[in-house]
């Protein structure tokens, strides 16, 4: 079932850590729950948060300061770990951005990797599902990210447009398939083929979207790898030219960090909850 | 002067992380400030933060998520790690409690550490000017901290009662000189005998206090560390003794943790703000 490792009480709620196995990824995995108070009393809706590079399901969790307005809106959210760990594969642990800790919430199908990199079925599928059998939720949830994790949350938002109520990224990879993190790691875990890789790729998937999700996006105009790695413009470009209404704000002066996730989050929570309890 | 080692914009201030030379440790000392918006145009009032056992400058600013608060009432924020590091003091990393990480908030007597572990002067005295010299502050002080460094806030104001307006703790090592961390840390540092030891006593302190200062202190009912530690009865009793009017609350079912602090520092930051502002 799942282990409890860690439970903290936070703004009157309760902020817990766990493992369990994964069937999607036949490993144990970490993910971290954030309970409002409120959740005694009632079903609440959740929101996924899904980190970027090198995270684990703690990062967010210690980081962001979401819990003060979740517990305020009446909100559960959920962290994971950003991939299966200690596998024993050959090079898993070698970078920071392929491998452990840079999961890419896809589903790999290099042999190498593909019994146990399935991040994309994990976060999706099973976890929701887990975490609507296990904790007094409703199946009402929206999804957000961080940078690999903005890629997650708004690569599976559009595949599962009636799953999610909601989504919102900071500093997401928006155009995995033209930058070089992406590059790296569709072709580790997925191959060569580049078709391949389209179907985990925003700019590609919301041209294919007949649905219309509510998106924000949060991007500092001083973060680090603004132009090489993350290319918002590209998305937006995009949306703008199929009509589909996303809003991107640029944040003057604000770089790649939690220190900015930080200042913003409680916007996200926000633009969540008016959805979540709509 | 000092250095530069990072900085990020945060809800629209600035946070900065430096290292100076500290003349009262005789060793480089590294700080973290954050300075909101305001600062742009006008001198602020400074809230002094003093971390637990095995802090740096870094955790509060990381983990409490105070600059919102902050950022909204117009107070600047200073952490300061909790001891120089590096000085290749036999035994100086051999425990967390002790030697780095572990500075006490206090001036060392003992030869081996009487010339780079004077933290007290540091904190009361060198960094406040250094601040006040290099930063848009006014002279306007208020101090807190967490565990050991709850300790040092309320030793130090006790003190320099009109260095300060106000002073708050979470979860403070209120009689060190009858528990287990400040029995370690007195005798290594300040010799056997017991009336040196009661000069960084909060218990002692207070009694000798003429001036009132306002106190407010929050400790978790779940704290691990409460009934062997902390001991914050024992501080209370010598307050109602003697008439010394303190706000000590105590917060059910929470623990030691930033969590914990995280919960309640908007309501610290809302006490200060009182004072600083009054």
């Amino acid at each position: 079932m799942m282990k409890l490792n860690n439970k903290f009480k936070q703004f009157g709620g309760s902020l817990e850590f766990y493992t369990h196995e994964s069937s999607s990824n036949n490993a144990p995995m970490n993910f971290a729950i954030f309970l409002p108070e409120q959740i005694k009393s009632q079903k609440l809706p959740v929101l996924y948060w899904l980190s970027g590079l090198t995270c684990t399901e703690e990062n967010f969790m210690i980081k962001a300061g979401a819990a003060r307005m979740a517990s305020k809106l009446g909100i559960v959210l959920v962290s994971m770990d950003t991939s299966p760990r200690n596998l024993g594969i050959d090079g898993e642990d070698e970078s920071y951005d392929f491998g452990s800790g840079a999961g890419f919430y896809l589903n790999a199908t290099d042999p190498k990797w593909s019994k146990h990199y399935n991040m994309y079925d994990y976060v999706s599928d099973e976890l929701p599902n887990f975490i609507e059998e296990n904790f007094n939720v409703n199946n009402i949830k929206g999804i957000s990210g961080h940078s690999m994790g903005g890629h997650g949350a708004l690569t599976i938002a559009l595949k599962n447009p009636k799953k999610y109520l909601s989504v919102s990224a900071f500093s997401p990879i928006v155009a995995p398939t033209q930058t070089p993190w992406g590059q790296k790691a569709f072709e580790g875990y997925l191959g060569k083929s580049k078709n391949d890789w389209n179907m985990y790729d925003s700019c590609e998937l919301i041209q294919l979207s007949k649905h219309r999700l509510p998106i924000l996006i949060d991007q500092g105009t001083e973060d680090e790898f603004l132009n090489e790695y993350l290319k918002p413009e590209l998305f937006q470009n995009v949306c703008s030219e199929i009509n589909y209404p996303i809003n991107l704000r640029f944040q003057e002066g604000y770089d790649h960090s939690y220190y900015f996730v930080s200042s913003f989050i409680e916007d996200h929570l926000s633009f969540h909850a008016e959805h979540l309890y709509s």
